[in-house]
């Protein structure tokens, strides 16, 4: 593995939720794996003055167990040797120029500021580290989603941070785009002959997006209530999935080759009419029912959630891209929370053969499938149909199989821990860009508000369920199935 | 499965190695999965009087102990209820009108003659058996392979049957187009959108056909010195399986709708100049070497072969096909005897992408490949590259896997006992008509002329390696490697 330059990291939100379960982890990983540079810093800030003892013993208590056999009490001690540890009220521009001071004015030096904070305080923040210098051309900020509930708030924001940092420093994160998984896409689409030729309308029947999670909103009841499946995965992750899958190859993998590539991919998205907002799209809200085997209350139960609130936990949309080769070929996506079970995959279904030489196995529609699973167990299923041993010549359904644990055995490295260090490294092709973003939201917006102004209320779903039967419905009107594997 | 009609089985040359060793064994088989119709008999033939229970104790001993845990007592027992026994000699027609005596004058009875004889016998047996009335429409005539030594003796073999029999009475048999994973390279092929598209020579930079067997000629030294190779196997299975390999879509699966393509294929077959036979055909003979560590000798000491022979136990060729969907794309075919492993593969090697996008290993030239194995464990590998986990866009190969006996468990029949009942069930589409034979040896001719006009003599070769240095040559010449799984 090859190490970054020298650098230092802020991070605002140092002793937040993302901070203790992402991003120090992460950092922790690189470490032991020798990524970092010898002189890389890490500064944690937050608002209570704990000291870098208190930190520390924050950490241990927090981030420790989840390491779990990755612990090692050496590699500890010696990463705990970069870090530090400020006090800092993000309104106080007192605190960023101690700061600064403790830092040692260095603007040659790659400096990472990571604004793992409530979206709220970003302008704030970004406003600050200007006033100070922050914002030599060696910083750079790294902004976590949600960026804004819609397009003018991310619009306020995004204009806010311009006037403080160009845009080649700004890394909009989707950590999505970090997960090997997602990397590999890209390698079987622009790495191989073999699937490129077929990955268009001719042959390709439709395509299927989907997120599932077990979880609930667990304690995010109050931001997830004012959010909702649609702002929350789909315009985001979703979204930034379907560019991967639908791009055209770019010309090479410098990041705004393969940014712009994305960003046509949503400007070709049709835009959705009230029409298609009411045949196309489908909302969702768990009820009360069982996950695993054990009970779990629907979301008007859940803490902070308005008990009559009609926020969608589940959303599903039929969309078409308006360009030479996908147009007609319907973009199944779907994303919702108590699922039957956590999976993010991607599923291009082929069109069946021209013409039947072998009598077909009965339900066998679309028996060519590619299934891209990106977690929990990363893989990659090719369904085609085979002749069954004996007398007959009758075809059955059978796969070719890979699985990427099993064939990789080197350590796979966390999204987070990639994103970190493609951010050291001033990478910026895994990033959102501006534009996409921006993109993504005007998208987006019109289905929120059709379901707005004619007060679309979400169908329920039993928790642990695979979403309301409208979803299901959804996909067969247009003659398919949801890939569900068995 | 199912039975099929009444029939009776006459097998010529019923104490040969071939219905000992697979003839009888098949049908038990069959007779065991209860794919024979109860009124089913079978009349081996032999030049001995040695009775029934003189055969039946011939059996004992030699068709039992390869049966293994398939032997069960009780269906054995039924199963030689339905054999008897006659003795007969094939240029005596007396013994003929015995043995149709001994069946009873039975015209609209299913009746298989199988000529599991030395072939100098084939136009005898037929005349006598029409002669005896033995040719009427339910008569169907099963002929082994060697039909012939070139297009002249298999024209006259051909000549003399056929006007004792209708070409469709006439089953020539080629046991590849028996095997599973022969009939399953169709439902690959034309059961599916996925690699029929591929499937030409936009896409495919090379094929590779490979038989490789560990044996020598063993007790056929005799008939091998005066075939060689590329009579014995290139000129049947490796043809045979280039045409399923490279055939058009048939309009259906009908026997003659199969077969035309089949020989559009062979007449498609670019004939070798003398230029070509000596740039793109390598003769090999081995020379004493070890198989899996034995100690092995060589061609010229093996029994009945002529010590100074030049006939060649391997042979390579370049072919390629005229037409529109293949020209250009070398079809590499090999057979050889006494190679490093017993192995029949076909392996299609895709093109390179236009454009890399992404650093290429070293080495990987064609680095997707689907590898269909015949034998001996039938499989389909599909490589192609994906990402290495971690920091950089590199690519490794890798492969998705399909084990036919891991996937199928359900009983594998042996090709001989499918085309048992392809006869028996008069389907002709898994044996060759004369025309293909015709042809192939048509293209075959060339070749052999030239060997002999110019008596290039054959490249020895150590026992137990993959053939001459000359066989890699002609592979990289073209810019190749032979695929050898590692």
């Amino acid at each position: 593995m090859a190490t970054t330059p020298a650098f230092d990291i802020v991070f605002f939100g140092g002793t937040g939720d993302l901070a203790l379960r992402k991003l120090l982890p992460a950092l922790y990983q690189a470490h032991k794996a020798g990524a970092l540079h010898a002189d890389g810093r890490i500064f944690a800030l937050g608002r209570k003055a704990v000291g870098i003892d208190g930190y520390l013993e924050l950490l241990q208590q927090r981030v420790r167990p989840g390491l779990g056999a990755d612990y090692d009490d050496e590699v500890w001690k010696s990463f705990a040797a970069r870090l530090h540890f400020h006090s800092l009220d993000a309104d106080n521009i007192q605190d960023y120029q101690t700061l600064l001071q403790a830092m040692g004015d260095a603007p040659e030096r790659v400096t990472v500021c990571y604004l793992a904070t409530a979206p709220h305080l970003f302008i704030t923040i970004c406003q600050h580290l200007a006033q100070v210098g922050l914002n030599h051309p060696n910083v750079r900020v790294v902004l976590e989603k949600p960026l804004g509930h819609d397009l003018q708030s991310s619009n306020t924001i995004n204009e806010a941070v311009g006037r403080c940092f160009a845009e080649n420093q700004i890394y909009r994160i989707d950590h999505y785009l970090g997960k090997e998984s997602v990397q590999n896409l890209m390698a079987i689409r622009f790495g191989n002959t073999l699937f490129e030729p077929l990955w268009r309308r001719e042959w390709i029947d439709n395509i299927q997006i989907t997120i599932a999670e077990e979880l609930g909103v667990e304690e995010r009841g109050e931001f997830y209530d004012r959010t909702g499946a649609l702002r929350d995965m789909l315009q985001s992750h979703l979204l930034q999935l379907l560019c991967i899958v639908a791009m055209e190859p770019p010309a090479s993998l410098a990041e705004d080759a393969v940014r712009d590539e994305k960003l046509k991919v949503l400007k070709s998205l049709k835009p959705f009419s009230t029409e298609d907002v009411l045949a196309k799209s489908v909302r969702g809200q768990y009820r009360s029912g069982a996950i695993n085997g054990m009970p779990v209350t629907g979301y008007r139960e859940e803490h902070h959630v308005a008990p009559e609130s009609n926020t969608e936990t589940f959303v599903a949309l039929q969309a078409e891209l308006s360009n030479w080769r996908w147009a007609g070929v319907p973009f199944f996506l779907r994303t919702g929370k108590r699922m039957q079970e956590r999976v993010a995959e991607i599923v291009i279904n082929f069109r069946d053969v021209p013409h039947a030489l072998f009598p077909m196995p009965m339900g066998l529609h679309s028996a060519n499938r590619l299934v891209i699973r990106l977690q929990p167990k990363e893989s990659v299923r090719l369904y085609f149909l085979a002749k069954e041993p004996g007398d007959a010549m009758s075809l059955q359904s059978t796969y070719l199989n890979l699985d990427f644990h099993t064939m990789f055995k080197a350590r796979w490295a966390d999204a987070y821990e990639r994103l970190l260090l493609e951010v050291i490294r001033g990478q910026l092709g895994l990033f959102m860009r501006r534009d996409e973003q921006a993109q993504a939201w005007t998208w987006v917006e019109p289905i929120l508000a059709c379901w707005s102004k004619y007060a679309i209320a979400p169908k329920t779903y039993t928790a642990g369920s695979w979403g309301p039967a409208a979803s299901s419905a959804l996909a067969s009107r247009a003659g398919f199935l949801w890939h569900e594997e068995t």
